[in-house]
């Protein structure tokens, strides 16, 4: 029986590991299938983590995390989780995809969430290095240089707002005539002299070379006439899918109460309405989708399961 | 006009500073009358800070922060902020000690909270040596060693537990002849046998030498009896003053929602009750009182002061 799951090692679940061991308890298992280091590991510039003065690969800013994290015995476990249930009691199961299952007293999920793809040549080969799915993140590597962003959507339509502040101009291409955005959010992206709407067009293809991205192809959907646009950054917001499985049990419930879109619901203590259960990083409400804001949740998540354990031995239950 | 003021200097400032310049905002300044970097520069050893593996003493984990903070434009003006008040229509008021003022768009407040101090003989001499008022931080360092914490009220108890599951014994030492927390955090308390209660009792002098701390006294307030502990680590826990001065009115009311513990009332997007006034780090309700949870949370409170500025440029307002 493990005192703590953690469920993704994320800056959110080593966080929460380095906490949570650090702060006594024992049997904490984190478990990533893969390495740890989570969604950032794929960008190819990151300078604002705070503490971390160079510019460095999200690769680069991680490396040294699991070291720091797993020093005072957390555990990382090579595994896949498939569900996380709480047949009975109080008690949670980790079910793993080899088909065994793990008791665990409390469960912190970081699981984190995927930006979804809008399918273009070259995507995927410039992800990270001219291609990105976050504004905040990567809008000033663009100060004063043109950007494309795809989607139209709320979320394409605010980030196109906030990278009209940096850029210096902001092609917007969406497939259909009209966006699909909150009406006061589409008259302020139109009344915005640095955004250029590309109505009913598609992209077809992003290129450039190993410097990283120099220009986007994109189709006019009714003529076919091909636009080519000079631009070192394309920002695709065609939306993201919440690493929410591991919570969807045999009845195709939730384990806990969930957002319309799918993201946990937590209090400001990463609390979910289930005692015991927190949720840390871009899996829950409200994420500002950050490496620092992931860390924090991870350290405020493994306080507070530091405390449940704590109850649950003293009460000897569970 | 400023487009932000921060009104703080520590982790939670500096990184609002650095995501809301980064982000776009122009005329963003720090406001700190000290030296930037918070309460964490009184520790000697911090390891739980993500991405930074060795241990290092507070100052020199702050040390380059301002650098990487300030490249992108934030200011930091040494001035000390009396008050944050909207005496019309949208705009907020930064008052400073001089008598001077500034016009703002969107404030967040990261004042922090001060641990008060219990006013025994060495208490600020080992302060951050031995002396320390965060388990979560420092109760590491003392594992299965013998430490003492001061105090008798919930947080005092809750971090004697806390710190029984990492020392090999935790003396609890209360000036009245019983403890006001919670009945069910007292008997958690009783029953554990690594903490033991020292009743109507005060401490009257804690020593060492260049090392850190060595010992504490404490007087038996009926008999005199004086007990030498040899622990190398004292944990004060007698409440804490939330600074939140800056948002008291002339009138003894504050600008926003507080907590009856005079914390800010904040959202999950650390948002207070007025449109454009955040606040992040321990001056907020339910701060876990860490760095990188502070820093997440300037962040946090960044994002959204961004778009709220973009919102009061578009509709012309303020």
């Amino acid at each position: 029986m493990l005192d703590l799951a953690i469920i993704g090692g994320g800056p959110a679940g080593l966080t929460a590991g380095l906490y949570a061991t650090r702060g006594g308890l024992e049997e904490v298992v984190m478990f990533e299938k893969g390495m740890p280091g989570g969604q950032i590991t794929q960008s190819s510039e990151v300078e604002n983590y705070p503490g971390i003065v160079d510019i460095v690969s999200g690769m680069e800013l991680m490396q040294e995390w699991p070291k720091q994290c797993m020093r005072f015995g957390l555990k990382h476990e090579m595994a896949e989780v498939v569900r996380v249930s709480r047949p009975e009691g109080l008690c949670y199961k980790i079910e793993l995809s080899d088909g065994s299952s793990v008791g665990a007293k409390s469960v912190i999920v970081c699981t984190g969430s995927t930006p979804r793809r809008a399918g273009f040549d070259g995507e995927e080969k410039f992800f990270g290095r001219g291609v990105s799915t976050c504004a905040t993140c990567d809008g000033f590597f663009y100060r004063d240089k043109e950007v494309a962003v795809i989607g139209g959507g709320d979320t394409a339509l605010e980030e196109a707002l906030f990278l009209a502040k940096i850029c210096s101009k902001v092609y917007l291409i969406h497939r259909r005539d009209e966006f699909r955005a909150a009406p006061s959010t589409v008259e302020r992206v139109m009344a915005n002299e640095k955004i250029f709407p590309v109505l009913n067009s598609v992209p077809v293809e992003v290129y450039g070379d190993e410097m990283g991205v120099s220009g986007l192809k994109v189709k006019k959907k009714e003529s076919g006439e091909i636009l080519d646009l000079p631009v070192p950054g394309v920002f695709v917001f065609v939306g993201s899918d919440v690493n929410n499985g591991v919570l969807k049990q045999e009845d195709g419930s939730f384990l806990c109460d969930m957002s319309e879109w799918g993201e946990v619901v937590v209090d400001l203590a990463m609390r979910t309405s289930e005692e015991g259960l927190f949720a840390a990083g871009d899996v829950r409400i409200m994420a500002p989708k950050q490496v620092v804001c992931a860390a924090g949740d991870g350290a405020n998540a493994a306080i507070g399961a530091i405390a449940y354990v704590e109850h649950l031995k003293r009460e000897k239950l569970c």
